[in-house]
């Protein structure tokens, strides 16, 4: 029997400045043996995560050309020389932009099923929980505060926000387009919403958020963080979830103007957030999300692109704020 | 009667780059009659505040050439055409630098006495209720934490550093010399101090504080930010209560790198902290501090020069660090 062939998306370039298609390049390779205790995934799904972009720099310890590009996933056990697994199964793990990826014991775990595998690549996946986490425990917001949210119609940003509304806030949404805003306040509940390309950001928030902002949860960085940052109440908080406005660059902003000194006078609290932090609760989380999705009060917006070949477009596409919620590849039907 | 003459210290220059002594000049002028419910108030002692350099910039709304430094201090009521206020009454208010200064009753305030006056301007006033606040309440020590403080031989951190080791906290302090390092280690009883001008920040604090640092209390700002959050364990708070390090320039640094990037990936807690905040339970701090100082668990540092005319090289010589504690102007003696 010839040995299955593995398709896999390279790096083909290091980008100058910011990242293209033409950046990766489509090449095979035979599927590996299995040593021994290994397991063979094949590839269903793949997450598309704006952070990744920050190993694509050509630095030592980050990807080289000729790597394959790597990514979270969700896959389906084809064989396995370990008793844990058997074929058949669905795993998550490091699947990368290929078909097929073989991985030792520890690098697979398993999920009690809550409904399709694309909420588990989203609403139950890393995004949804960032966004659940994020919102409810580490901003927490309070009935009839204001909470502003930064790519809020993202995989992260479109959950976060919406966690805020349940919980009795006005929420407003910074996102890339009219349409984008206008889904946000016709169908996702937010109180208002900001084409960020429509003009001068500051004035934009100062006219959804008259008396100033109480939370604003920031995925974006950069001058919208520097933005947000004067138009906080004293006492206002942030919390830091993300950075993107800084992936797709190879000359990233370090530094962010306004502090220490407005953080200073408007005694503004930053938190650094994480959501692994909150790993230990993720089975009750992802219950309330179920349970607010059942009842309709969240709405899940999955973004799917089909096929392996689409993973560079559809990865580039985050960066101009293509997606609207949780983008993702599939690159096969489970079996 | 000849009206009494008030010398008046006044701008003279503005800085093109440090302030100077030159940009002061002594001045006189005839005390002013009293309007009505005015009280005519004679300086004792004047604050060295070293956030009183920003508004020395020229700008539109700051000090102008001819105006008197503005300053807080303590003086004894002369004159009064208000009931509430009598001769020889001591009050805190804006005395600027001068012998006299005029004030509506709004403007004046009178205090239980705890001790000297000096204590009243120093431990029992603005910076050491921001030292006791900053750190008992916004930073919240925890007994074995490692707790960082710059600045640490000025008028907020000696106090701040001391509440600290109260705490139960190892306490590091940065100061500007190994004199005043061997100050706090031998006599305010800091675990480690550093000076940063023997060398390579990063590498000293790594040095003090092997494990990382739990809370950095920061009155500096710049790159002293900076480097710290590079050596905070992950989940450390830092409580900004100062940025000393931008006040002397007229191009102060606006922008602090590592945020947001170093927040996010340490969980790190940034909280803007004002002392004022915290003035309904000034009472309860000046209690405690006072216990404290009569048991000897707190060691009061006072930096007094004598004379109006030693204001400009005592308010020059902060930004050197030349001063140990609570630098003030000794203006006139009490009646």
């Amino acid at each position: 029997m010839p040995a299955k062939i593995n398709r896999q998306m390279v790096i083909a370039g290091i980008p100058q400045d910011r990242l293209e298609v033409s950046h990766y390049a489509m090449s095979e390779a035979p599927v590996s043996e299995l040593g021994e205790n290994q397991t063979l995934v094949r590839t269903l799904l793949i997450s598309m995560d704006p952070v990744s972009r920050t190993r694509i720099t050509g630095a030592p310890g980050g990807l080289q050309i000729g790597d394959v590009m790597p990514s979270s996933g969700i896959g389906q056990v084809v064989a396995s020389r370990h008793p844990d697994f058997t074929e058949g199964q669905i795993v998550e793990c490091q699947t990368g932009w290929q078909d097929y990826s073989v991985h030792g014991p520890e690098a697979l775990s398993t999920f009690a099923r809550l409904g399709p595998l694309t909420h588990h690549l989203s609403l139950y996946g890393v995004s949804g929980l960032t966004g659940y986490f994020g919102m409810a425990e580490a901003g927490g917001p309070n009935p009839g505060e204001t909470v502003l949210v930064s790519a809020a119609g993202g995989a992260v940003g479109h959950i976060a926000g919406q966690v805020a509304k349940i919980r009795g806030a006005r929420v407003v949404g910074i996102v890339s387009s009219q349409e984008k805003a206008d889904w946000l306040t016709g169908t996702l509940g937010y109180d208002a919403a900001i084409d960020r390309r429509a003009g001068p950001l500051s004035g934009a928030i100062k006219q959804a958020c008259p008396d100033g902002v109480d939370l604003y949860f920031d995925n974006v960085g950069g001058e919208m963080l520097e933005t947000a940052l004067t138009r906080m109440k004293d006492h206002g908080r942030i919390v830091i979830c993300g950075y993107a406005s800084q992936y797709d660059t190879q000359t990233p902003a370090t530094a962010t103007r306004g502090v220490p000194s407005v953080v200073l006078y408007k005694r503004l609290r930053i938190d650094g957030y994480v959501v692994m932090d909150y790993y230990d609760q993720k089975q009750t989380a992802r219950g309330q999300l179920a349970a607010w999705l059942e009842a309709d009060k969240l709405k899940l917006s999955i973004d799917l692109l089909e096929g392996l070949e689409r993973a560079p477009e559809g990865f580039v596409g985050l960066f101009n704020g293509e997606n609207r919620g949780k983008r993702m590849i599939q690159v096969a039907e489970e079996e």
